[in-house]
C-alpha cells in the first residue's frame, strides 16, 4: 500500500505547468485585504515569482481596486474585507463584473500580527521595515496572506518569490518618513523647530490655509511635468511682477481661515463674531479676483474657482451688526433694518432707557434729593437709589427695596412699569435676534461647498504668490523641468544653510547626474567640509523643483525623479531592540527595494556602524548594486577612501571630492567641490577644533603617523 | 632716542614673578559676573596657568558666592554686576571685608558676544561646547572676560593656560543635555515618549507631587552616601512591607495636588471647590502620618515634617459646603452654623420658597386652574403661569407681564412681596457668603508655608513608595553604596529593556570597574549583540542607585560617582554648521575637560564619524588619555578591533566582548558579555536581516572575504 498524501493543490491563481498557461501572459494570484480606511492589493505570478504590493488609502479607494484589477487581470483573487467596509458589496459586484473566481479567505490570515509574522519568516528578516512594507499595514496584511496561501496550497519552499515589489498609485511622490525627517522639510532634526526647516525659508504665506497647502506640498513633490510647470509659469509671473505681488499679499493678509471658518458654520458652532470675520474676508476676494484677472494658465484657472460669494457677503453684510458687543448673549447682534420685529423691539428698549433717564431728572427736580440716581440691577431691575443723609426727603410713594451701607434704593409704580416695556423688549430681542442669526448660519452653511472651493483657490494662490516672494528675495532661478533623467545644476546654493550664515558667503556648487557616465558620484573629503550639506542641497533643489518652486541655483535643468531617498545619521531605538547599524541596514534595504532608475539616492556613510571591513565590503556591495541593477542617480558620501577606486571600473561612478587648503597645522575648508577623490579626512584636525585637550591630540597625531606607515601589524611600537 | 612702549601692566593678580610671590600658595586673579538669576565665577593663576570657572543659579548665589571667595582668596578681582541683581550691594560689603582689589571692569567685556568670541580665540575652536562651558552662560561670560584681562594687561600670548576646569558646587550630579538625552531618563529619543524611557518604569507615584519630585530626582542623582542610604533604607522598608505600601497607596491618591493648590490660594485664585479639595487631601494627611508613625531615619523625618493641619481642614470643614452647587457665583457655599447672619438669610430664603409653593396650591384651590404653576426669571421675577386654555379664569388683581405662544405669565403684589423678601435674602446672601469666603481662604493664605512643607514631605513619601513597590515589583536589590571607587554589578539587567521584552527572557550580565586594573573595558562584540544596551545599562543602574533606588541587579557595590557622562549616536546640525563628526568631537573634548577620577563614562563607538585610521587614532589617544591622565571609569565599545590590543599594554584596560553563536549562515545572539576581544563584526549577517537583497548580501561576503586575505591593495582583483 502507498501511503497517499496531499503534494500540492492547484487553483487557477497558482498554475505553473506552462502549457496550461499562456506564455505571453502573466497569471497573477491576487490577494486583497479591505477595511474601513484602506486597501492592501498584492499580486504574484508564482510561475515568474514575481510580487507585487500596494495600498490606497482614504479617497478613491474602491475605484482604485477597480483600475488595478482591471489592469493586473488576476486568475484567481483571495479577499477579506472587514465588515463595516461600505464597499464591500460594491467589491462584490465588480467581482461578478469581472467574473473573478474569487475565494473569500479565513479571516485570521488577515489579521495583521500573523500576516506579518509569515513575511518575516518567508524572507528570512526580522522586521518588515527593509522590504519597502514600513509603512503600508494593509499591504503587510495582503502580502502576508498571500504568502500563507501559497505556502498552504504549493506545500514547498517558494525560494524564487525573494523581493516584494512595492508600488504606488499617486499623483505625487511618495517621501518616506527618513527622508522627511533627514532633509529637515518642515522642522529640524534637533529641536524640532520651524526654523531651520525648508519650510521656514519658504514659507511667506500670508494666511493659515496658504500655510497648510505649502506645507501639504512639500511633502508630496509632483510627477508630472505640466502640473509642476503650471506651478513654474505662476511663480514666475509673481517673481517678476513686485507690484501685483505686493497687491496680492496685503490683500490675503486680511484673508481669515475661510477653511476653519467653514467647518464652524458647517458644524454649527460658528458665532456671530465669525460670520463678520467670514464677510471682511469675502469682502477682499473680489479684489484678489479682480487682480489676477489677465493671467494666464494656472492663475486663470485659479481666478477662474475663486467664487467671489457675494450672495453670502451681503446676507451678513444686511443682517449682522459689524462692531459686535463683547457679550453675545445679550443680543446687540442683528442689524437695523433686517427684521421690522427687531427694529421695533430695539426701538422700544431705547426709548425706555431714554425714559429713565428722563425720570431721573424729573424726580431730582420733584423731591430735591441731589444725589437721586438711577440703577439697575440683576435682582431688583431699575431701582431710584438715596443716600442716607436725603432720606428724610423720600416722597411716601417710594416702595423701599433695600438697604446698604450709605443708601438705600427704592421703586416706584411709574418706574415698574417703564422696566416691564424696557425688560420685555430686550428678552424678546434677545430671542428673536439670536433666532435670525441661526436662520443667516443656516442659509450660509448650505453653500459650504462653494466657501471650500474658494478657499481652496485663495490657499493655491496664496501659496503661489509666498513662493514668488520668496523666488525674488532669495535670488532663485526657475528650473528646467523635463523627463530627460538628467540632474544638471549650475551653482546650486543649500537654501536653509544659505539664509543662516550670518556674513559668510554660501559657496555655490555643480551637480551633473544621469543614467550613463554620471549615476554614482562618491563624495570624498574632510569631515565639517560640507559632504553632507552639498548632497542634501541636491535633494533640497529637486525637491523645490517638483513642489513648482524656483530654485537656488543659476540654472538647472531637472529630470522629473519619481522618489527621493535619503540614509543620513544614525540612531538606535534600544526600546525597540534595535541596534543603530540595524537601522541603518533597514533604512539601506528598503531604499534598495524601492528605488528604480529614476529615483535619487542620498548615501551618508554606508556601513559606518560596523567595523571597518564589513562596512567597506557592504557599502562595496551596495554601490555595485545601484549601478548596474538599479542604475539610480546618487551621491554617496564616505570616508572608505577605497570605494574611489571603483571610478572607471564601474560605467557610471564618478568622483568628487571637497576642497580645502592646509596650511600649518590649520586647514581651510574652501567648500567647492571638485573632481578627484580625497586622500585624507583630516579627522584630528577637527577634533583639535572641537577643543580636544592638545595632548590628545599630538598623541593621535603620533599614532595616525604610525598606522600610516603601515605599522598596524606591530601595534606594541605604538605604546611607548 | 629709544622709543618707549608699555609691555606689561602688573596688577595684584598677575604677579609672576616667584619672589614676589609665596611660593607655596597659589596667586589668584577673579573674575565674576552677576546678574538676577545667577552669578559666573572664574579663576586664574598666571603663573601655573590653571583656570577654574564655575557658576551659581538660582537661590543661594550670594552665599556661595561668599564661600568661593573665602575659600580662593583671590589676590584681584575684577567683575561686573547688572544693574538690577538685588545682591549687588551685599556683593560691595564683601569686597569690603575680605579686603579685595576690586575692579569694576569695563561693561563691554563683560557681554556675551564678546566674551565669547575672546575664549574661542584664546583656545582656537570654533564653538564653547568641547571646553565644558556649553550651558554656563555666566561663566563664559567671566572666563571670557578674564582672558580678556589677562591679554590686555599682559600683552602677549597666554598658551599655559590652555584648559579650562569647569566645576561644580552641587550637592546633586550634574547631568549634562546629551547624557539626560541618550540615557532616556524622561522621554525616549525616537518619539520623545514617556514609554521607554526610566521615568516610565519608576514612575508609580500616585500624586502629581510625587511625579514631580521623582522626576526632578533621576535628574539630579545625589553625591552623599548617608542622604542615598537614607532613601535606600526607606525604600527597603516600604519594598517589604507590603501592607503598608499598598495603604499608603490608597490614601495618596485620594490627596490632591497640595503644591498647586497652595500656589492658587497664595495667589487668591482658589475657589470654593479648591478648599474643598485642599481639605480632602487634609482628611488623609493624619492617616498617612499615623501609618508612618514607628518608621526610623528617613520615613521618621518625613512623618516629622508632615503637619496635619488640622486648624485648617476644620475651619474649611466648619466653613465651606461638601457638595458644592454648580454656579458658585449663586451662593451656597457657606455652611449653615458658620455665621448666623448667613443661618438667617439661608432661613428667610428657604422660607420664601417654601411660602411660593404654599401660594401655588392655594391660587389653584382658588382659581380652580390646575395647571397653574410658579416660574422664575431673571427679567421678571417669580410669576405665576397659565395655560392658553384656562386664561378666562384669571382672577382681576392678576397683573399680566408677559405673553408666550401657549401660556401668559402674571404677578400678584402678595408675589412680589414675598418675592423681594427671598430676592433681599439671596442677594445679600450671596454677598456675604463671599465674603466669607474670602476671609477663610485668607486664613489659610497665612499658612501657605505650613502646607508647602506639608506637601514636599507628602511628595517625598510618595517617591519613595513608588521606589519601594517598583523595587517589589520588578525584583530590584538594594545595592551597597560607598566610597569606594568600585562598581560591581552582579547579574545587572537593563530597566527599561527588560520591561519593553515580551516574552524573551533578558540576559542579565556582570560588570566591575575601579581606577585600578578594571578601569577601561573595551567591548567588542556583532552589532545588535547588544553593547549599547550593555553600557547604557551599567550608567541608569548607577544613576538609579544614586537616586535611592533599588536595582534591577542580583547584588551590587556601588562606589559614589561623581557624574555620569555618555557619548552615544549620531546627528548632525547643519543649521549650526556643525557635522556629525564634531557633534561627536564636541561632546568628547566636553567629557575629557571635566571628568575626574570619579566619573563613569560611556563612550559608543568614538571616531566613527571620520576616515578609519584618523578615527582609530583618535579613539586610541583617547583611551590613553582617560587611562593615564583622567583614570575615570569607562566602557567604550569599539569595532575597531585594533584598540583590543591595548589589554595587558595599557594599565587598567581590559577587553570584553559580547558572545555570539555562528550556527552556517546565521548568528545567534547570546547576549552575555565575557572576557576577551571578538574578532568579526558579523555586519553582513546583520544586513542581512535586515533584508538587503540577497545578491547584495553575497557580493559584499564575497569582498570581505578578499579584503581579509589582505587583497586591499589589488583592489582591481576586486572588480571582476
Amino acid at each position: 500500500i502507498v501511503k497517499r498524501d496531499v503534494v500540492r493543490i492547484i487553483t487557477p491563481g497558482t498554475l505553473i505547468d506552462t502549457q496550461l498557461l499562456d506564455e505571453k501572459k502573466n497569471n497573477y494570484l491576487m490577494s486583497i485585504y479591505g477595511q474601513a480606511d484602506g486597501v492592501g492589493i498584492s499580486y504574484v505570478d508564482i510561475s515568474t515569482g514575481e510580487l507585487f504590493t500596494t495600498e490606497i488609502i482614504g479617497e478613491g479607494i474602491l475605484q482604485g481596486l477597480q483600475d488595478e484589477i482591471t489592469k493586473i487581470q488576476p486568475k484567481e483573487v483571495i479577499y477579506y474585507i472587514e465588515d463595516n467596509v461600505y464597499w464591500k458589496e460594491f467589491f462584490n459586484e465588480i467581482c461578478k463584473q469581472f467574473d473573478l473566481v474569487t475565494n473569500d479567505h479565513d479571516h485570521w490570515c488577515f489579521e495583521y500580527q500573523y500576516a506579518s509574522n509569515r513575511l518575516k519568516e518567508h524572507f528570512n528578516v526580522i522586521n518588515l521595515d527593509g522590504l519597502g512594507l514600513a509603512s503600508t499595514h494593509n499591504g503587510i496584511i495582503s502580502t502576508g496572506a498571500l504568502i500563507n496561501y501559497l505556502k498552504t496550497t504549493q506545500k514547498r519552499f517558494l525560494g524564487h518569490i525573494n523581493k516584494i515589489n512595492v508600488y504606488h498609485l499617486s499623483e505625487t511622490m511618495v517621501l518616506d518618513y527618513s527622508t522627511r525627517f533627514n532633509l529637515e522639510l518642515t522642522e529640524t532634526i534637533r529641536g524640532k523647530n520651524k526654523k531651520g526647516s525648508l519650510l521656514w525659508v519658504l514659507d511667506k504665506t500670508s494666511t493659515a490655509m496658504g500655510g497648510r497647502m505649502l506645507r501639504k506640498s512639500l511633502e508630496t513633490p509632483l510627477l508630472k511635468i505640466e502640473k509642476i510647470n503650471d506651478r513654474l509659469e505662476a511663480v514666475g509671473t509673481l517673481k517678476d511682477n513686485i507690484g501685483l505681488r505686493k497687491e496680492l499679499r496685503e490683500h490675503l493678509r486680511s484673508v481669515y481661515d475661510l477653511e476653519r471658518l467653514a467647518a464652524k458654520i458647517s458644524y454649527g458652532s460658528a458665532n456671530p463674531r465669525d460670520l463678520v470675520a467670514l464677510k471682511t474676508s469675502l469682502e477682499q476676494i473680489p479684489l484678489i479676483k479682480e487682480l489676477i484677472k489677465d493671467e494666464k494658465q494656472l492663475l486663470a484657472s485659479v481666478h477662474n474657482r475663486i467664487d467671489t460669494l457675494e450672495d453670502i457677503k451681503e446676507l451678513i453684510n444686511k443682517g449682522i451688526v459689524e462692531d459686535l458687543p463683547i457679550a453675545l448673549k445679550d443680543g446687540g447682534i442683528i442689524k437695523t433694518g433686517y427684521h421690522p420685529e427687531v427694529d421695533k423691539l430695539q426701538l422700544a428698549s431705547r426709548e425706555g432707557k431714554e425714559w429713565i433717564a428722563k425720570l431721573e431728572e424729573e424726580e431730582k427736580l420733584k423731591t430735591g434729593i441731589k444725589s437721586l440716581k438711577m440703577g439697575f440691577n440683576k435682582v431688583f431691575g431699575y431701582y431710584i437709589e438715596v443716600t442716607k443723609s436725603y432720606l428724610k426727603q423720600v416722597p411716601e410713594d417710594y416702595q423701599r427695596k433695600q438697604t446698604l451701607a450709605n443708601c438705600e434704593r427704592f421703586i416706584t409704580p411709574e418706574l415698574k412699569e417703564i422696566e416691564s416695556k424696557i425688560l420685555g423688549a430686550e428678552d424678546k430681542v434677545v430671542v428673536l435676534e439670536y433666532q435670525l442669526f441661526i436662520e443667516i448660519r443656516d442659509i450660509i452653511s448650505k453653500e459650504i461647498s462653494r466657501i471650500q472651493s474658494t478657499a481652496s483657490a485663495i490657499a493655491e494662490l496664496d501659496m503661489l504668490v509666498s513662493l514668488g516672494e520668496v523666488a525674488a528675495e532669495n535670488n532663485y532661478t526657475k528650473p528646467n523641468i523635463n523627463s530627460s533623467h538628467i540632474i544638471s545644476i549650475k551653482d546650486g546654493r543649500h537654501p536653509v544653510v544659505e539664509k543662516m550664515l550670518d556674513n559668510q558667503m554660501f559657496i555655490a556648487n555643480d551637480i551633473y547626474l544621469d543614467n550613463e557616465d554620471h549615476q554614482v558620484s562618491i563624495i570624498t573629503g574632510p569631515n565639517m567640509a560640507g559632504k553632507s550639506t552639498y548632497m542634501r542641497q541636491v535633494a533640497l533643489i529637486v525637491l523645490m523643483a517638483q513642489i513648482g518652486s524656483f530654485i537656488p541655483v543659476s540654472e538647472a535643468s531637472i529630470g522629473i525623479v519619481d522618489r527621493i531617498f535619503t540614509r543620513v545619521g544614525a540612531s538606535d531605538d534600544l526600546s525597540q531592540g534595535q541596534s543603530t547599524f540595524m537601522v541603518e541596514m533597514s533604512e539601506m534595504a528598503n531604499i534598495l527595494n524601492c528605488a528604480t532608475k529614476n529615483s535619487l539616492l542620498i548615501l551618508d556613510e554606508i556601513g559606518r556602524g560596523t567595523s571597518t571591513f564589513d562596512g567597506l565590503s557592504i557599502a562595496w556591495s551596495v554601490i555595485e548594486h545601484i549601478s548596474k541593477k538599479i542604475s539610480a542617480k546618487t551621491l554617496f558620501s564616505t570616508h572608505y577612501h577605497e570605494l574611489t577606486e571603483l571610478e572607471g571600473i564601474i560605467k557610471g561612478v564618478k568622483n568628487y571630492r571637497i576642497s580645502v587648503k592646509e596650511e600649518g597645522e590649520d586647514i581651510i575648508f574652501l567648500r567647492k567641490v571638485i573632481d578627484g577623490s580625497a586622500d585624507r579626512s583630516y579627522g584630528i584636525q577637527v577634533a583639535r577644533l572641537a577643543g580636544l585637550p592638545a595632548e590628545v591630540i599630538c598623541r593621535a597625531k603620533d599614532i595616525l603617523l604610525r598606522l600610516e606607515e603601515k605599522d598596524i601589524a606591530r601595534v606594541d611600537s605604538l605604546c611607548i
